[in-house]
């Protein structure tokens, strides 16, 4: 790659169940200029994240499915090298939606600009970006937690699941996980403050709950589906809520499986409620007062899972959906001048 | 049966599987005799209805199954004929709870007083009563219809759901229902004022949900669950509200089937919410308001599939969860004195 030289990663073709690495295409193509009111990013942190499995398809969802031989679509943290912008300047720390790839043209007003002063830049990506918001609105709107009630949450070391255990914390709730491995739940109860976390993959997961959760549960946020969701329902308490967040335990599947059954619904008078953090941008203001204030008290802790160099993006993403990933998940694409 | 003697069904073994007669036994007994603050009733009409099958297993449910030899629950309008009790005298019509049987004694806080001047005292187990409730705050609390919207509602020519298509047409909505037969759907159209009524036996449920529903659908009122609700998850709009009433489509199944993928809800940011009508009994008024008003003014009908005697109540209930009533079921278990 030459200083003139852009990496991309394009979708290559649709993959059928896991994505494989020859899914995607690693190619280089000149770094394009940016035209009136646009300017030129140099990516510096690429997020990678479950509902991208999604993009990779051409079934409905609620976003056009990323189409073949373009570059992958990502959230990213860049600094601008041109402007032809007047609210932006060379230099700038800019969180935009790039790509995965090493430069790109964007239009300014996608950009929103970070002070690298106030946090680690790339927390944009994270806890002060979509994931965060993502456990802020779906644990507090749709799950109006109430002090001494218990949350569940599944996914529970990852970018949005550490923040949703350590949100129902701070407004009094028991928090109980479920990961992937002892040491992500280590970190869960540990590091983070839950009271409690199940390894999904050595502990029977209905007496586990029953275990975890001696007063039922109130709270499910659900980032996994399958499973997990259909043992919570067995221990749902009366008016429990579930924000469906994610429903990572089936992205890879060809055909969508059957859910679980619904009966624990009717009988406790619960809700489970689809949430895309997407309506929540108009909100954004009151999730980053709270959150930064909550970073600067040491109440939220929060870990990345940093992979260098875009060429092991898709290595990292097939990693991701596997669950092999521990903490957010974010590729370093080129240098952070701020650290 | 002689004057002194009380017929009663009892529950015999619970059923697995679809109940069979041989699950009841028809007894006779002597007729109790009330005790202080009570009333003894004679039973004029006895509801039948799905959630009865929920009590005759001993499944966790929301309230206690029926005991094995204990008469069979359910909902009664009766007549005292002898009174214990100061706000009750005899001749009095009542609505209570007192079982497959044709007398029964029952503590007077338990009763409801008719007047049998203001509405045939049947209506009091349909429209007026249980089913009536929960078609309208199902429909309106969950729901939250709004004039243009679209609502589907299955086994539509029901007691709950030839309700709800009715008031959603007052709402200003589009009705469409889902029941077993084409008389059931004439009725519907043609009687109740449905926009459209699919035969679930004979057409295919996707496509006919698609013609019925050209704008998508807004609100499901889910009196079965199963294959309905899975093919409406197809057809949700953004911010679908799908009460969940009813599961009539697995109550004879001995395990619990799977459900339906939940993606739809998350793609839609729609709701599923259990109901049960015993949390709305604070808000009665309000819904006899209403009702009794529509009534008068000829906005709702209703109908009703009686049955006579006792003795054929089992075979009529077993029908009742195959879809072979047409209309609200009810035995008639004495005289009516008022007709």
């Amino acid at each position: 790659m030459t200083s003139s030289t852009n990496q991309q990663i394009l979708l290559k073709t649709r993959p059928v169940g896991e994505p494989k690495e020859s899914d995607f295409a690693l190619v280089e193509n000149p770094i394009p200029e940016p035209g009136e009111g646009e300017v030129l990013n140099r990516t510096i942190y690429l997020s990678l994240d479950p509902y991208m499995r999604g993009r990779m398809s051409d079934r409905e969802s609620y976003v056009a499915p990323v189409e073949l031989a373009s570059v992958m679509v990502g959230g990213t943290v860049s600094q601008v090298i041109k402007s032809n912008h007047p609210q932006f300047s060379t230099g700038d720390f800019v969180l935009g939606y790039d790509g995965w790839q090493a430069y790109a043209v964007s239009k300014g007003e996608t950009l929103r600009k970070l002070d690298p002063n106030q946090a680690p830049i790339s927390y944009a990506l994270g806890i002060t970006g979509m994931p965060g918001m993502t456990a802020y609105f779906a644990l507090l709107d749709v799950g109006q937690p109430k002090a001494g009630e218990t949350v569940v949450v599944s996914a529970a070391s990852g970018a949005v699941g550490s923040i949703v255990g350590q949100i129902a914390k701070i407004k009094g709730c028991r928090a109980v996980g479920v990961a992937g491995s002892d040491a992500k739940c280590d970190y869960a109860v540990k590091e983070l403050g839950f009271d409690a976390c199940i390894n999904r993959k050595t502990q029977e997961l209905s007496s586990a709950l029953k275990d975890a959760c001696p007063n039922g549960i109130d709270i499910y946020f659900d980032n996994t589906a399958g499973a997990i969701l259909e043992a919570v329902l067995q221990q749902i308490n009366l008016g429990a809520r579930i924000p469906l967040v994610g429903l990572i335990s089936q992205y890879n599947a060809e055909n969508p499986p059957p859910g679980p059954n619904l009966m624990p619904l009717l009988i406790k008078r619960a809700l489970i409620k689809g949430f895309l953090v997407l309506d929540y941008q108009h909100r954004q203001t009151e999730f980053l007062n709270d959150v930064s204030q909550w970073l600067r008290e040491g109440k939220l802790k929060y870990k990345e899972d940093i992979v260098e160099g875009l060429e092991n993006a898709s290595h990292a993403f097939i990693g991701l959906l596997q669950g092999k990933n521990f903490g957010k998940l974010i590729v370093k694409v080129n240098n952070d001048p701020t650290q």
